[in-house]
């Protein structure tokens, strides 16, 4: 395994000073995960829903996480209205492709939304190359290829579609399609608790929000989990306290040397 | 700070004995957190969403909680159904009015739901002060006035609607319009955990179906929380460890002096 | 208290080595901790809710769950088509027929659903006993009945569905019309954390995608279930740690003698 990349201490603190508001139509299985995930890194969650109020809320909001991972005829009109309240007033929205590219729904779906200027698409090796159309995408959640692997795909649909794209995996790899940032670390437990990389793509929504440049800022946001996951991993007695641990570490993250 | 008050044990014992099944209609992202705090209390948490059976089921529980964190059309039908059936049971129904203010849709549907006779109304300073129509609320889920600045405003609500209204802060305000209890205590985390002002408003929808006095009952249910989070704070090394502690303390209090 | 059966660890091998891939339409509730026991298992847990979706996914899967804890016409069309979906390509399908026999909805629903070739059905006692309608179920989620009292009715159903019968309580039963498995241990604990039924169910779905004999398989998945919450009990300050000790327990489960 690759030296964990260290961390990005004044990321951490720009994070903690601006507590982006994260407007996040996601999951749901993972709304309270992700809620609590952007709480300890001192981000503020808001789950709004209903048409009218996500296209209001996400003009109000700093950044927009928008999750197909249970994607349903009527949450997608939400996720359309809101997609235009992020474009209306600027908020940078961020896309995380849950289990493209096997299921036709969302792969359609996804198609369509990665033409209205995402800031970012955060997904697995499965996702990305299926977006790029290059694959039929994973076995329902899991990746069934490489981070390594989808790296050409990665940076072929960042420049395809402005984005950052970012790829995670056992290192995470961050790309503008021109630049490609790496990021070592983390642990193999992420994998098993639900909710890591829908919880990973929420932050990097917050990291869209922070001043300074978003290639950097979303590397480092991919470092406070892979941090914060090899931390938990050190103390867990399992998958319970893993999680637990993991959200220790990024509400205590920085604080000590 | 003020001094936390002293545990109402009587309060806790009559919680404990009579179990209350509190019928739950709440937001998508603190379901399980908002069950698992009720049945830590000793409380029976039942999630019951089709409008008919919302209606069914109202007549059957000890008390109703209705909260709109997640508001969209269809959860609005059975929000309707549910309450009808609590009214008809005379089964007392509580209001969380998430993030009211802010947003159309659900301070619309809000300020029709504070005419059908709750029995109380638990919300942060925004919220309440927004109920009334003095303000456009907060940002998000978040307070952005003082508990102590919304007495006012919850002393009007309270007299409108007839409900007991809490509004929580750093202090706890309980109020019928005419007599007001405070409640002391309780951890800055609290504000950092999702969920738990909406477990809170469970809390206080089993209150409503304890004998004796509501008032007291309902600051009693505010105490719980606030002495658990505060017993929580000191035994936890982060965020995750804090809400399980909190969990924790729930199920064991009064066990020991 | 009968004395807690010997771990299955040939079944748990052959758990984790098959690693089964199951579908989970379940409540709103319970979806990330159904998710997470069935990570910790070494199972592989996926949400599929769009009903076209749904019934393309329950093919790909290895079993499809169903529960109808927080049922609503828009799931109940989900349910049918991935039933569907499953059934075309002999997908195994459980149902968990949360709170049947006191609200009509989804009591009218599960009687239609029992026709449908279930491998499985996992209730507690007042829900088992509603299916085969001998009375009107339990008050709320809570069973009313001992398991015990119910063997009757599971073994009838068993007949009538063609599905093995689990009703679980302080001793499981698990039955298919004729041979009769028990399974011992548990906690009390874990009645009074949201979801362990549920997520029993899950185990039980993903129980039946193994090779070898089915009641065997499902009397060993209810096994460790109750060796993780015997052992988190003896572990655990409270609830909230009982349930992170329920996953740590599942993760680490035969690692050590």
């Amino acid at each position: 395994m690759m030296q964990p990349d260290p961390l990005d201490l004044p990321v951490l603190h720009t994070f903690r000073r601006c507590s982006p508001l994260v407007h996040c139509i996601t999951n749901d299985v993972v709304q309270a995960f992700t809620a609590n995930i952007l709480l300890a890194l001192g981000a503020s969650p808001a789950m709004v829903i209903e048409p009218d109020e996500a296209e209001q809320f996400a003009a109000i909001a700093d950044a927009l996480l928008i999750n197909v991972g249970t994607l349903t005829a009527l949450q997608a009109q939400a996720i359309r209205r809101g997609i235009d309240g992020a474009l209306a007033a600027d908020t940078p929205w961020v896309l995380d492709p849950v289990a493209v590219g096997g299921l036709t729904f969302r792969s359609d779906f996804c198609q369509q939304l990665i033409k209205l200027k995402p800031a970012a698409i955060r997904g697995n090796a499965s996702e990305i190359i299926a977006l790029v159309g290059l694959s039929n995408g994973g076995r329902g959640v899991d990746s069934t290829d490489s981070a390594s692997s989808a790296l050409p795909a990665a940076q072929q649909l960042a420049q395809q579609t402005g984005a950052i794209v970012v790829v995670t995996g056992e290192v995470d790899y961050v790309t503008d399609g021109l630049l490609t940032r790496t990021v070592a670390g983390g642990s193999i437990l992420m994998t098993r608790v639900v909710g890591t990389g829908c919880a990973l793509s929420a932050v990097v929504a917050a990291c869209c929000a922070l001043p300074g440049d978003r290639l950097e800022n979303i590397a480092a946001g991919c470092g406070f989990m892979k941090h914060a996951g090899l931390h938990a991993a050190l103390q867990s007695q399992g998958l319970g306290s893993f999680a637990v641990g993991l959200l220790d570490a990024l509400s205590l993250m920085g604080e000590s040397a």
